[in-house]
């Protein structure tokens, strides 16, 4: 359950938190901010309550039922005494430093108490009500003013609707999350942030079930100040932290993410995602549920790849990634393929053909790893070395493990163990925990059968285990993906001025500026001279955007005379159909067909930013969805990859012999168009379609817009 | 591990089965098959080994370990007594009847005690080993004899390569797979067919775990002769058989399951199946494990789709769905959407996105819905019913649940429940309990956290209740998708002699027989009187499969000079390019241009038989894979369907205010090609492209070829 709403009625008693007296002086001794949101010793809990029963009594209870050595402040008006500690009427009245204190009150006691908490110089305040920026204007102003507050005093803010840190190292269990009434929690070296609170407690105990656990878990709820970027930066810094996990529902600051995945990335401590939003429903529940604005799918896909970042898409991936991955940096190059033995035939084929439909190949031994299997008097002749004629024994599943590893054509050797894991646990994973100690890329192991005890004890081994078959294809097809962070190309913006109200001749202004070719000219009443017969007449004006439906477009003009005609048609249509539309002219230009028609457009993502498309031309690019998309700008290799992953142009690339298309071109004037990342004025822009001439004949713009940020 | 393989190894001796002594008459009473393979009281195990340890000791430990009370007969030449019961020499030595025989030597004994069993009229003969026909040409002919022996002696074979009978309410545990070393197997109303051993072991224990039992569970191995379709049948007349779960490598008999498909319909008990080969590299390994021919992923889908088999993708899925079918039959319409309610923001953000993904859209609740949910005072107003606020007591959840399954547009009503799933099982799913007991649409569980003992409750209650939101969906998905056994129409093949070698005159002539129309004519010397110039001129051919490549085309041949003078060339250039095709004559065609391009095909899957396939015609369709696939021959409502499916044929439809195609002679189109499944003598066709003009205007065939059977 989501206990954050319960507070209204767990409360015994509305706090006058308005009222704060400044007994102590506001100026504490300087904590960092680590130190303070991650490892505070000095807790006040404000709106603790009395009452073991109640949601808001929960900190202090799991704090003390873990181990938390520190000194806590129940703030409580009421109670002398909070379950067996002092209580103190109001957070002026404790004395000395704090160093987090977590508002456990309803929504319209929270201003008071964060200003309480400006006032007293508290380095963190974390908030557990919601009602702020997902509930409507009214609590995004709530949401608005506390910022302020908390920003003009320089303490942070974590939530609202933040269900607390834990840092199981410290025996801090500092939440209201309901997960802590466990008996006991295991620690570990994955770090979690989640922006959901009730999720934390989810992943917690599916963790704990198997003896996965978490050094921290930071709920950031709806990140008003702290972001997941500006936390996961902090808990890279931790020597307990060997990988952070990502919950999101929503990508706020995306500028720190990226800088904290670039701290990653050097110091070789992942970091995986997952991130709702993969369908259009589940992206409307989480911006509503966050009060964030939804961006695509595609832009969070290309972000996350951009900076290498992991991501996973299934609840269970989140878990079973981190093992495979600690103390790893992403290869130079993967071939999307796994080295699969097995123990059992059908749960071994069940594997393969999951990781087939995530597009990555169970490999036949390659000659390396053939004459290392051969060597140990392995077969060597399939797509899945079955061990049930070898043995399972360990030293048997190590030499099959050894072998597949070493082949040069994949990325991570995988066991699939079946019934042995279930009856006979130490000897199914011994193999694979001394094989998992050489050197070498990932191994990592499926268990058919229900298999806990296996589970725990390659947990334990720090080896990357998995429950279902799917559950291992998405980790290693995360895994296959994983990238560098990319260098940031700086790309200067084009000198170009843009209008309010910009016509398409504005639009091809801008893209000529980039560098593309423009053969488009603007007619007012005479025909412009040395035109290239046929051409097309188009109408010019801010104000119409689908020129074919007011009849503002004309074809294969065969002359001058014609031309006179069309321009003449066009304007007569465009009085009629958009009487109060501003023409600016007549755009005519040759008329140009070439191999192929791309579409190639830019924007700003409300969640990533600057980002650039590139999909196949025409009605049915849109039906097919078929379509690649990057953060802009991209450097001509990304391009590349971005034109190889659009299926439609694959023709261009001489497929089947068909004629080849300038893709020279189309990657340079990607590029091109991705530089608009660094132009503010321009909010979305698109060429459609852009024409791609043969080889070394280059791309035409046959149509373009833009709009104004 | 697939333990059929340490056969040899641990046999102590081989068995001198091919001296079979008949003391006994080889007639028994007759016993129904159903009696002997599925509730066996007399059991002979040939091989059973007298050493405990052994692999072929097992059968023998567990039927006795779960409480078998029938009788034994160990067969064993060198031990009187196996395992504290009488050992045999050999079957013929065994007195009175035998119901059941399983044979647990190695391949290379199988074929002498099948022979035994013959001989002793034994109604049913299980072969555990393996190293048939999935082991090449010598293993096929092994098999092929013992399938042979049988059939003559009129006994059945189960296997080879089968791990064996379970009948869990009868204490009935006559298997090799090690998941019965657990003390006890819960039991259950799901019967469980699987072509792999080791599967089964592994669906056990996961069963298991979580309170979820088996009545049967039946290894087929290679499936000889008793297939899955057959077995099916017989566990479907069992009283103790709600739903019928399928792990399936290959389909085999198709015509047996599909009977078995309209039976459970009859009974209102569904037929689940997890299938694998969804990815080329599975469906490689699952032929080859199998030894049977691998058929396309989308021929299956369509079998299981016309036969009314619910198909599931994920393992843990199979599992998870059978509560949600049994004691239903499929909804004359889906509305592929679901209500949602939770008490876990997060989680049921997560249930909703991933049901997003597989196509399947939460529902904010419609006005019959709204109007039960407000009456309970519960929010309407958004695609997930938020609880947190409503409180999570059992007659809440059960209102909200009461209010969602109200909704006229939705077909399920889901539960996504949080910590108290964890914390609080008896009251979490109490109100699932008294909502499920009501009648109406389903309604099913996804429990966030790790949650065991909720899992077990509903399990008991018979609430479908999902581990995780994928497989929520990859089951949910499953439901949207299910339709009742499509009536099979039988149309009569046309009376259309093909020749050996058909050339594409030949295949216009079926065309047309079937009702399509060709406007072609051949022309040997002179060119044909009356032709509707321009035309296309092809090359004729039985030899020749791609006309372009030896220069065998030439289009727009404006008058009849012109096609002199390009007959001429073609026929010259075919000289040159291909000196031994013989050529039939050359084709002329009007050339035709229309508003899209279809592919059209027909063929003969080697695993379900005869589909029909429609698809976009041009280079990009084989790029997009933009195709529809089902069994033949298709309705016309089929053949409507096949269209919409296809995304490339969407703009014919009028999308866009594009004109629209004539889709009523394409769907006539579709249904006429469909008709080839009764025409023995065809064993592919294609009409590639078909042009599709505008409405009442008719479909065109370009070009076309035929394969004899």
């Amino acid at each position: 359950m989501d206990d954050r709403r319960r507070l209204a009625r767990d409360d015994e008693e509305p706090h006058r938190g308005g009222r704060v007296r400044a007994v102590f002086p506001p100026t504490q001794p300087e904590v960092s901010l680590s130190r303070a949101l991650l490892s505070p010793r000095r807790i006040a809990l404000v709106g603790a309550s009395a009452d073991a029963g109640r949601l808001t009594a929960r900190p202090q209870r799991y704090l003390r039922r873990h181990g938390f050595g520190g000194e806590l402040f129940p703030v409580n008006p009421r109670a002398a005494e909070v379950l067996g500690e002092r209580g103190y009427a109001s957070l002026a009245d404790i004395p000395g430093q704090i160093d987090f204190a977590y508002i456990l009150l309803g929504t319209e006691q929270v201003e008071a108490q964060v200003a309480a908490c400006a006032a007293r110089g508290i380095p963190v305040a974390c908030v557990l009500a919601d009602g702020f920026a997902e509930a409507g204007a009214e609590g995004a102003a709530l949401q608005a003013r506390v910022v302020a507050t908390a920003k003009q005093a320089g303490i942070r803010l974590l939530g609202p609707n933040s269900m607390g840190v834990i840092n199981t190292s410290e025996k801090i269990a500092l939440t209201t999350n309901a997960a802590f009434e466990a008996e006991s929690i295991p620690t570990g070296r994955v770090a979690l942030v989640s922006q959901s609170g009730s999720m934390m407690g989810a992943l917690l105990s599916r963790g704990a079930a198997r003896g996965l656990g978490f050094s921290h878990l930071i709920g950031t709820g709806n990140e008003a100040d702290l972001t997941t970027g500006e936390i996961s930066s902090l808990l890279l810094d931790d020597p307990q932290v060997d990988v952070v996990c990502l919950f999101m529902e929503a990508i706020r600051a995306p500028d720190m993410l990226a800088e904290a995945a670039r701290k990653a990335h050097a110091l070789g401590k992942p970091i995986v995602a997952l991130k709702l939003g993969r369908s259009p429903f589940g992206a409307e529940l989480a911006a509503s549920h966050t009060g964030a604005l939804a961006g695509t799918d595609a832009a969070a896909d290309a972000f996350f790849r951009a900076h290498g970042i992991l991501r996973v898409t299934m609840l269970e991936a989140l878990l079973e990634l981190p093992p495979l991955v600690a103390g790893r940096r992403p290869p130079a190059r993967t071939h999307r393929a796994v080295g699969v033995m097995t123990t059992t035939g059908g749960g071994g084929a069940l594997a393969v053909d999951a990781l087939g439909v995530r597009g990555i190949e169970a490999k036949k031994p390659d000659a390396a790893a053939a004459c290392k299997l051969a060597a140990a008097k392995l077969p060597t002749h399939a797509r899945l070395l079955d061990m049930t004629l070898a043995g399972t024994k360990p030293d048997r599943v190590m030499a099959a493990l050894d072998g597949l590893r070493a082949a040069e054509d994949t990325d991570i050797a995988l066991a699939v163990i079946g019934s042995s894991a279930q009856f006979r646990p130490q000897d199914s994973v011994a193999g694979l925990v001394e094989a998992a100690k050489l050197p070498g890329k990932p191994v990592a192991a499926f268990l058919a059968p229900q298999a806990e005890a296996s589970l725990r004890l390659l947990a334990e081994a720090g080896i990357a285990a998995f429950r279902t078959p799917e559950g291992a294809a998405d980790a290693i097809a995360a895994y296959c993906s994983w990238r560098a962070p990319r260098d940031v190309v700086a790309r200067a913006a084009p000198a170009v001025a843009i209008p309010d109200a910009p016509d398409e001749a504005d639009a091809r202004a801008l893209f000529v500026a980039l560098g593309l070719y423009s053969d488009a000219v603007v007619m007012q009443e005479a025909p412009p001279p040395a035109l290239r017969y046929p051409v097309a007449a188009k109408i010019l004006s801010p104000d119409i955007a689908h020129k074919t439906e007011v009849g503002g477009i004309v074809l294969n003009i065969a002359d001058e005379a014609a031309l006179r005609e069309a321009a003449a048609t066009i304007r007569a249509r465009v009085a009629a159909g958009a009487p109060d539309a501003r023409v600016t002219g007549i755009l005519v230009q040759p008329m140009a067909k070439g191999l192929a028609e791309a579409i190639l457009g830019f924007r700003r993502d409300p969640e990533v930013g600057a980002v650039v498309l590139l999909g196949a031309g025409g009605v049915l690019s849109e039906l097919h969805r078929d379509t690649s998309l990057r953060l802009a700008p991209v450097s001509e290799d990304e391009a590349r990859e971005m034109i190889a992953e659009v299926r439609a142009l694959t023709p261009l690339s001489g497929w089947r012999n068909l004629p080849r298309g300038d893709l020279d071109a189309l990657a340079k004037a990607v590029v091109a168009v991705s530089r608009l990342a660094a132009l503010d004025g321009v909010r979305e822009a698109e060429i459609n379609p852009l024409i791609v001439h043969g080889e070394g004949q280059g791309v035409t713009v046959a149509d373009a817009w833009i709009v104004r940020a």
